[in-house]
């Protein structure tokens, strides 16, 4: 149930109303099409930073330093950490332990580590809700934090207005991760740990990376930190205002507006056809034509056209979608 | 074209054969739909087993070390290298490796790396397309190897006969590990590196692990190998046989082989449908009316269901999804 004064609360930041409203975001798709219908008119006041990195670059003590300096301006911040990877790094607590700390008590941040729920649309999608409802919440800065730079962070982070990629010095393949594609997506370089040997050398690997691939009418600054010692925090707030006010000439906003639209119809309809599939693929009647398709030995492949020329998957707005799930078929 | 005696080239493990029927397969649908058809009813001989565990457990020298002895054995063996996560793991390059060594001219082996085309899904099925291939080619043993033990990864692995878990010892998240659901799909768990230091402290761990959480009528083996001076190689293929051995149980037979198809035809409709989604909203109609709604900043969502409603995603079988892609519309 929605409750009556939801928005009014919603962006009073009450942190309960929060927690209610992300789990009805997960829930049926009457209450979720009723959120959503009042939050998109409100959407698009925050500044959304995704961070981006290899493990080991210093990303949560980066956010947390950082926090501490936005704080200190009087800038509220919401934290969206995102582990989409493996299980063995241990990533869905690099949130937790951000939240354990400094700013557990403090009212102006709000952080949760989101993890995947097995799938990777859901996930996408849920950090764009998430990141939704507190740009509604008006929260001045929200982090979108992943814990890796695979293909579903990546995507996760092209969601936000600024992308860093933060490297650590050292590891001797920062050019490499830079060449990877990852760079293209990033706004600002981070460097962080810069007090440690080697950080000149990644510099300036970088620089000639720049060198070489940009062509854009942007080029990403290289910001040297050390989170751990909260040094480099204004120069990095400063960039990413840069880059922000950069986003902000018409031409450019309306793309970046229509960009990140169709990412997040592509994961509605993904999200919603998954679930489609799923309840199709559960009734007794493709069990058995699945397993005849096995004893004849034929190509599913075959099964799948014939499903298509009768008329599968045929989607009914007026049902509920998650309700669905369970198939009451 | 596919060629007129493509499957008896194909029988005949012909390297170019092989290597033109994978390109054919990421072609069009009706070569597709064509070498499926005649490959499904000879799918079945090969044993596939699946690689897993973290990045430095050794799994490329362990496949390395394993062919050399299959191969003493007479034995022909495949090998397909997965890696669906990070730019910077160069995972890529594992199978490279592999291939570039001793392996290298020897015709009784095959190897190739899949890295991502993009889309998870799209991975985990040309995975299994060239599984059914190379195990229609007469190969006897396959290799699937992944880079680490994401979901994408799992996913790869889980449509193996024999699914392998290696660790290294010392890491010190081996039980972490274990006991992050990667555990639950492992048919044998391999302490590479047991040479090392504290391997005995990670099987003891292991078996720990193993007694609190199995309640399957398969326990998985603990097998130590040094892959790197070919030591436990024979008793990895014996687990490795014995596990087939109880796969042939014709119950857990044909579970097995309904499980897998299950998640073939998943594989297939949501590639299928991606390709459809994608064409769709890169149609001029799609984009004015996202455009609208970022205009009137509506939710995304009414505007899907007005699609379904219309009758949006109504697949033709008989044309061409693949050709589709470029978007005549």
């Amino acid at each position: 149930m929605l409750p009556k004064d939801w928005l009014v609360r919603l962006q009073q930041k009450d942190r309960k109303s929060i927690a209610k409203l992300i789990t009805l975001l997960e829930g049926t798709s009457l209450e979720r099409n009723e959120i959503l219908r009042h939050i998109y008119p409100l959407v698009g006041k925050a500044h959304r930073i995704g961070i981006t990195g290899p493990p080991g670059a210093g990303k949560s003590t980066l956010i947390s330093a950082w926090t501490t300096y936005l704080r200190s301006l009087g800038l509220t911040v919401g934290i969206i950490a995102v582990d989409p990877s493996s299980p063995f790094t241990g990533g869905a607590l690099l949130g937790d332990r951000v939240r354990m700390n400094r700013h557990a008590t403090d009212h102006g941040v709000w952080m949760r580590s989101l993890s995947n729920r097995g799938v990777m649309g859901g996930l996408s999608l849920a950090t764009h809700e998430v990141a939704h409802l507190l740009d509604v919440a008006g929260y001045d800065v929200l982090f979108l934090e992943t814990v890796g730079v695979g293909q579903a962070e990546l995507e996760i982070v092209h969601n936000a207005d600024t992308v860093m990629l933060v490297l650590p010095p050292g590891a001797g393949d920062g050019v490499q991760i830079a060449k990877a594609g990852v760079m293209e997506i990033a706004d600002i370089l981070v460097v962080n740990k810069a007090d440690q040997p080697f950080a000149d050398r990644l510099v300036a690997e970088l620089q000639d990376v720049l060198r070489i691939s940009r062509k854009k009418d942007w080029t990403p600054p290289i910001i040297r930190t050390v989170a751990s010692q909260n040094r480099g925090m204004e120069e990095l707030w400063n960039a990413a205002q840069t880059h922000r006010g950069y986003l902000q000439e018409p031409k450019r906003a309306s793309k970046k507006a229509e960009n990140r639209l169709i990412q997040e119809v592509s994961l509605y309809l993904h999200q919603q056809i998954r679930l489609l599939v799923e309840e199709e693929l559960a009734k007794p009647i493709r069990r058995q034509q699945m397993k005849q398709i096995i004893q004849t030995k034929s190509s599913p492949q075959d099964l799948i056209d014939k499903w298509w020329a009768e008329g599968f998957l045929s989607y009914k707005p007026n049902t509920d979608p998650h309700s669905q799930k369970g198939g009451k078929t």
